[in-house]
C-alpha cells in the first residue's frame, strides 16, 4: 500500500521530488527544535496541478499530510509527527511571481515564494508590501497567510490575513479552487478566503496568494522614548495614533531588563535610555511619511512635545537620519538574539487589549514574582497591538535546563491564566500549532470549539490534512 | 403545532415583541420593494439570552427564521419569502452601546444599534467610525456586519469586515458564542468572525460586536477633477495613492450624464466641470489629514499640479471650506436620487481590478449600445475600489417600467458576463440576499460553491437560518 502510494507519488511529481532518504531533519525537524518527527515522504510538487494530484492520491491511499513552506513556524504546525506514516508536503518549489498589477495594487504569487523576495518584487515596482518578520529571508508567503502572520507594522497594516485579496487553495478532495482575486469588494457568498487564512493547513492548502500593495512613504524615520510607566506607554500611543494617523508604522515597547540583556550581550548596540531612572520601559516609534523625511521629524517632534506636556514621556530621541532610524531598530530586533545568549527561556506571545496592558502587567509580574522566584522577565512587543513578547528567563546564575524543565508548565499557566483574566490571547501571532492545542481546548469557549470541528469535519471529513494541528485528534 | 410556538415565543419575549397582525409592512416588505413576502409571526427579543431562546424554540419547531436589522438591503436578504411560515426575527430592540475603550481604541455594540448612532458614539468620544452609506441613519451594524456593508471610505479603512474585532453569535443550536474580542492579534483556531461577517444571516444571528475606532482626522477636504478619459482617472488613483497615502479616504467617479441627471433635478446643486468637453468623467476626491485644514489643501494642490503635469486632469478645484467640501460631496450622494426622479432604471453593483476599468466601461458600453440602443449609463462609483454602480437607465422618453420588465434580465446578464470576462464580481458590496441567488450559481466556481454548501450544512443542519438567502434551497 505504502509502496503503490510512494510510486504514485513519483509518477506525478518526479522520482527526485519525492525524498524518502538521508538527511530529512529540514522537513522533519521544527524550527525551535522543540519535535523531531519522521515522514513517510518528503513530496515536492512543482505545480498547483501536482499539489492536487498529491492531495488526491494520498486520500485514495488515507495518509495524512503535513504542508509545509518555510518550515520557520514557531508552534510545531508544520512538521510531521513521529509515526512515519505522514507525506510533508513542500510548497517551495511553487515560487513564481504570477502577476504585478500596480494600478490595482496587488501582486499575485505562489506560496512558495519567500516572503523577502514577495517586498522586493514589491519594492522594485516603487511599491510596498508591508508585512515583516524575522523569519522573513526564509519563511514563505504561503506559511505566513496559514498561520495569519504578524510582525512590525500590524499597527497600521494589520496581519497577513489583512493584506491578502485572494487565495487559490486545493482542497481535502484535490480540487483546486480558484479565488485568486484582485478585488477590494466582493460580496459573493461565504468568506472562504478568511476561513483558509490562519487554520494551518488543516482546511485546505494554499497555492497561490492575491496580495495587496501599499505605496511606499517618502521616509521611514523612528523615535525613542524612556516612559516612566506601562500606563504612560498606552497613553502616547493614544497620542501617536492622534497625531501621526495612518503614519504610525511602528510602535514596540521594551523593558529596562530586555535592554540589560542587548548592553550585556552586544556591547556595541547602544539603546538611548537604557538603565534611565524612574523609566522601566522604553518605547520605539516608527513614522511613516508620504511627504519627506524632514516632514516625518516635524511631526515626531511636535508629538514628543505634546508628550513631554502630558507627562507620558521622560525623555525622548528622534532618528536624525534613516541610517540612525534603522539602529534603533537593529537594538529592538536585537533582544530574541540577546535573550538566547543569555539561556534557555520561556516564551510566550500573547496579546491583550492595550488599555489593560498595564494591569495585565502589575498582576502577572506580581504572580511570577510570588511562584517562581528569581525568573527574570524579558517583556517586548508591539504594544501597538496589545501583543507582548512576556518571556520568562531562568534565575540569574540558575541551571536554565533544569529551570525549564521543572517551571514551563506551570508558568505557562500562570501567564495563560493571567491572560484569559484580562481577556486576552495565548496565542497573538504565532499559531497553534501541534504545540497549543491543549491551550485551545482550555481557554476557547466550547461553542466556538463546536463550531470549529464542524468546519473541520465538513471541508476535512477525512482528517487527512494536518491533523493533530489546532484541533486535537479525538 | 403553530400556536404551540406562538405561545413559547410569548412567553420568551412578551406577547407584545411578537408580532402577527396589523400593518407588518415595515419587516414583510424589501426595502427596494422588489418583493412582499409573509411572515408567520415578527419576533422582537431583547436580549441575546432571548435571541437564543427564539431560536431553540423555532428548531424545535422545525420553523425557519430570518434574521432582520433595519430592513435596508438591496438584495433582498432580511425579509420573508411568501409562505407565511417563517419567523421575522428583529434585532432592533439589541441597541444598547456595551463598552466603549478609547485607549484601546475599539467600541462593543448591540446589533441592533443604528449606524449613525455608532458613529456618534465614537465621535463623541473624539474617535471616528469609518463605516458611511446612505442608509446610515436607518440601518443597523448587525446588518452591515451580516452583508459586509461597504460605503465611501473603504479605500482607506476597508469594508464592514474589515472595522469589526469580535462578534457575539447565536448558532443555529441556539447557543451563544461569546467572541466579543477588543483583539488586534489573536491567532487560536479558525476564523468564526469573517465566516460570520458577509454570510447574510445563514450561518448564525449576530447579536453584538466589537469595532475597531480610529483617530478623527484634523481636517477633511475634498478636491472636485475633471479627467479626459477613465484611464486618467485610474492614474490619478495611483498618484493619489502616492501622495496622499492613508489621507486618501474617498476616490469617486462620475460620467457626465450621471451629473447632467443631477442638475436637472437638482437645479440649486452646482457641479464643477458639468458639461467640460474632453472630459467625459469627473472625479471626486477626499483627503483626510492629521495636521490641519492648510496641510490638507496644500497637499490635494500638489497632487493637482502633478496630475496636470501628467495630463492626467484638465481642470480642477480644491474645496475652499469644510463647507466648500461638504457641497461637494452632496453633489456625488445626489446622483442615486436624480436617477429615481429620471425615471426607473436598472442597478447593479459590481466590481473590477482599477486596473481593468477603463477596458470594461469600453467593451461594456459598447455591447449594450449595440444591443439595448438607447440605453442610457449612469455610471459612478467607489473607483477607489474598484466599484462602480453601473446603472443602466431606460431610453430617454420611452416607458420605463416596459424597459425594465422586457429588458430586466437581459441587461443583467450582458453585463455580468461582461464582468465576469474582466475577473469582477456581480456583487460588489449589496450581497447576494435572495434577489442574486441565481447569479452565484452562475458565476461562482463549483468547486467554491461544494466548500459553502459544506459550511452551510455542518452549522446550520437543519437549514432553518435565512433559507434561500446566498445559496439556493435545494
Amino acid at each position: 500500500m505504502t509502496a503503490a502510494l510512494l510510486d504514485s507519488l513519483r509518477q506525478t511529481v518526479g522520482a527526485a521530488h519525492v525524498l524518502t532518504e538521508g538527511d530529512l531533519s529540514a522537513w522533519e525537524q521544527d524550527w525551535r527544535r522543540r519535535q523531531r518527527g519522521r515522514a513517510l515522504a518528503v513530496v515536492r510538487p512543482g505545480s498547483t496541478a501536482e499539489v492536487a494530484a498529491v492531495v488526491r492520491a494520498c486520500a485514495a491511499a488515507g495518509t495524512s499530510l503535513v504542508p509545509q513552506g518555510g518550515n520557520t513556524g514557531l508552534s510545531v504546525g508544520s512538521s510531521p509527527d513521529a509515526s512515519g506514516t505522514q507525506v510533508v508536503l513542500s510548497l517551495t518549489r511553487l515560487n513564481r511571481v504570477r502577476a504585478l498589477d500596480p494600478a490595482n495594487l496587488t501582486l499575485t504569487v505562489e506560496a512558495g515564494c519567500i516572503l523577502q523576495t514577495v517586498q522586493q518584487t514589491a519594492a522594485e515596482a516603487g511599491l510596498l508590501f508591508p508585512l515583516s518578520l524575522a523569519a522573513e529571508g526564509s519563511c514563505t508567503i504561503g506559511g505566513n497567510l496559514a498561520t495569519n502572520a504578524g510582525g512590525t507594522q500590524v499597527v497600521r497594516y494589520g496581519n497577513a490575513r489583512e493584506l491578502c485579496l485572494g487565495l487559490e487553495v486545493v482542497t481535502a478532495r484535490g480540487e483546486v479552487w480558484d479565488g485568486l482575486s484582485g478585488l477590494r469588494k466582493d460580496n459573493t457568498g461565504y468568506d472562504l478566503r478568511n476561513l483558509l487564512i490562519g487554520s494551518e493547513g488543516t482546511l485546505g492548502i494554499i497555492t497561490a496568494a492575491t496580495l495587496k500593495l501599499f505605496a511606499r512613504p517618502a521616509a521611514q524615520l523612528t523615535a525613542w522614548a524612556a516612559v516612566p510607566s506601562m500606563q504612560a506607554a498606552v497613553q502616547l500611543l493614544a497620542l501617536a495614533h492622534r497625531h501621526l494617523g495612518a503614519g504610525l508604522t511602528g510602535f514596540e515597547v521594551m523593558n529596562q531588563f530586555s535592554l540589560s540583556l542587548v548592553a550585556r550581550h552586544m556591547p556595541q548596540l547602544r539603546a538611548p535610555f537604557a538603565g534611565l531612572e524612574g523609566a522601566p520601559w522604553c518605547v520605539l516609534l516608527e513614522n511613516s511619511d508620504n511627504e519627506s523625511e524632514e516632514h516625518a521629524r516635524s511631526r515626531f517632534e511636535h508629538l514628543m512635545e505634546l508628550a513631554f506636556e502630558e507627562g507620558c514621556v521622560l525623555d525622548a530621541v528622534v532618528a536624525g537620519s534613516i541610517a540612525q532610524a534603522r539602529e534603533l531598530w537593529h537594538v529592538r530586533e536585537s533582544i530574541p538574539l540577546a535573550q538566547a545568549e543569555e539561556g534557555l527561556n520561556i516564551k510566550h506571545d500573547i496579546s491583550v487589549a492595550a488599555s489593560r496592558i498595564p494591569d495585565f502587567i502589575a498582576h502577572t509580574d506580581a504572580v511570577l514574582a510570588r511562584e517562581v522566584p528569581g525568573a527574570r522577565l524579558v517583556t517586548f512587543g508591539h504594544l501597538g497591538d496589545g501583543n507582548l513578547h512576556y518571556n520568562v528567563q531562568a534565575p540569574e546564575g540558575g541551571d536554565a535546563a533544569a529551570f525549564l524543565r521543572e517551571q514551563e508548565p506551570r508558568v505557562n499557566q500562570l501567564v495563560y491564566d493571567a491572560v484569559a483574566t484580562h481577556g486576552g490571547s495565548f496565542s497573538a501571532e504565532h499559531g497553534v500549532g501541534t504545540l497549543k492545542t491543549a491551550e485551545l481546548q482550555r481557554y476557547e469557549s466550547p461553542v466556538a470549539l463546536g463550531l470549529m470541528r464542524a468546519i473541520k469535519q465538513a471541508l476535512d471529513p477525512q482528517g487527512l490534512l494536518n491533523p493533530g494541528c489546532v484541533l486535537e485528534n479525538r
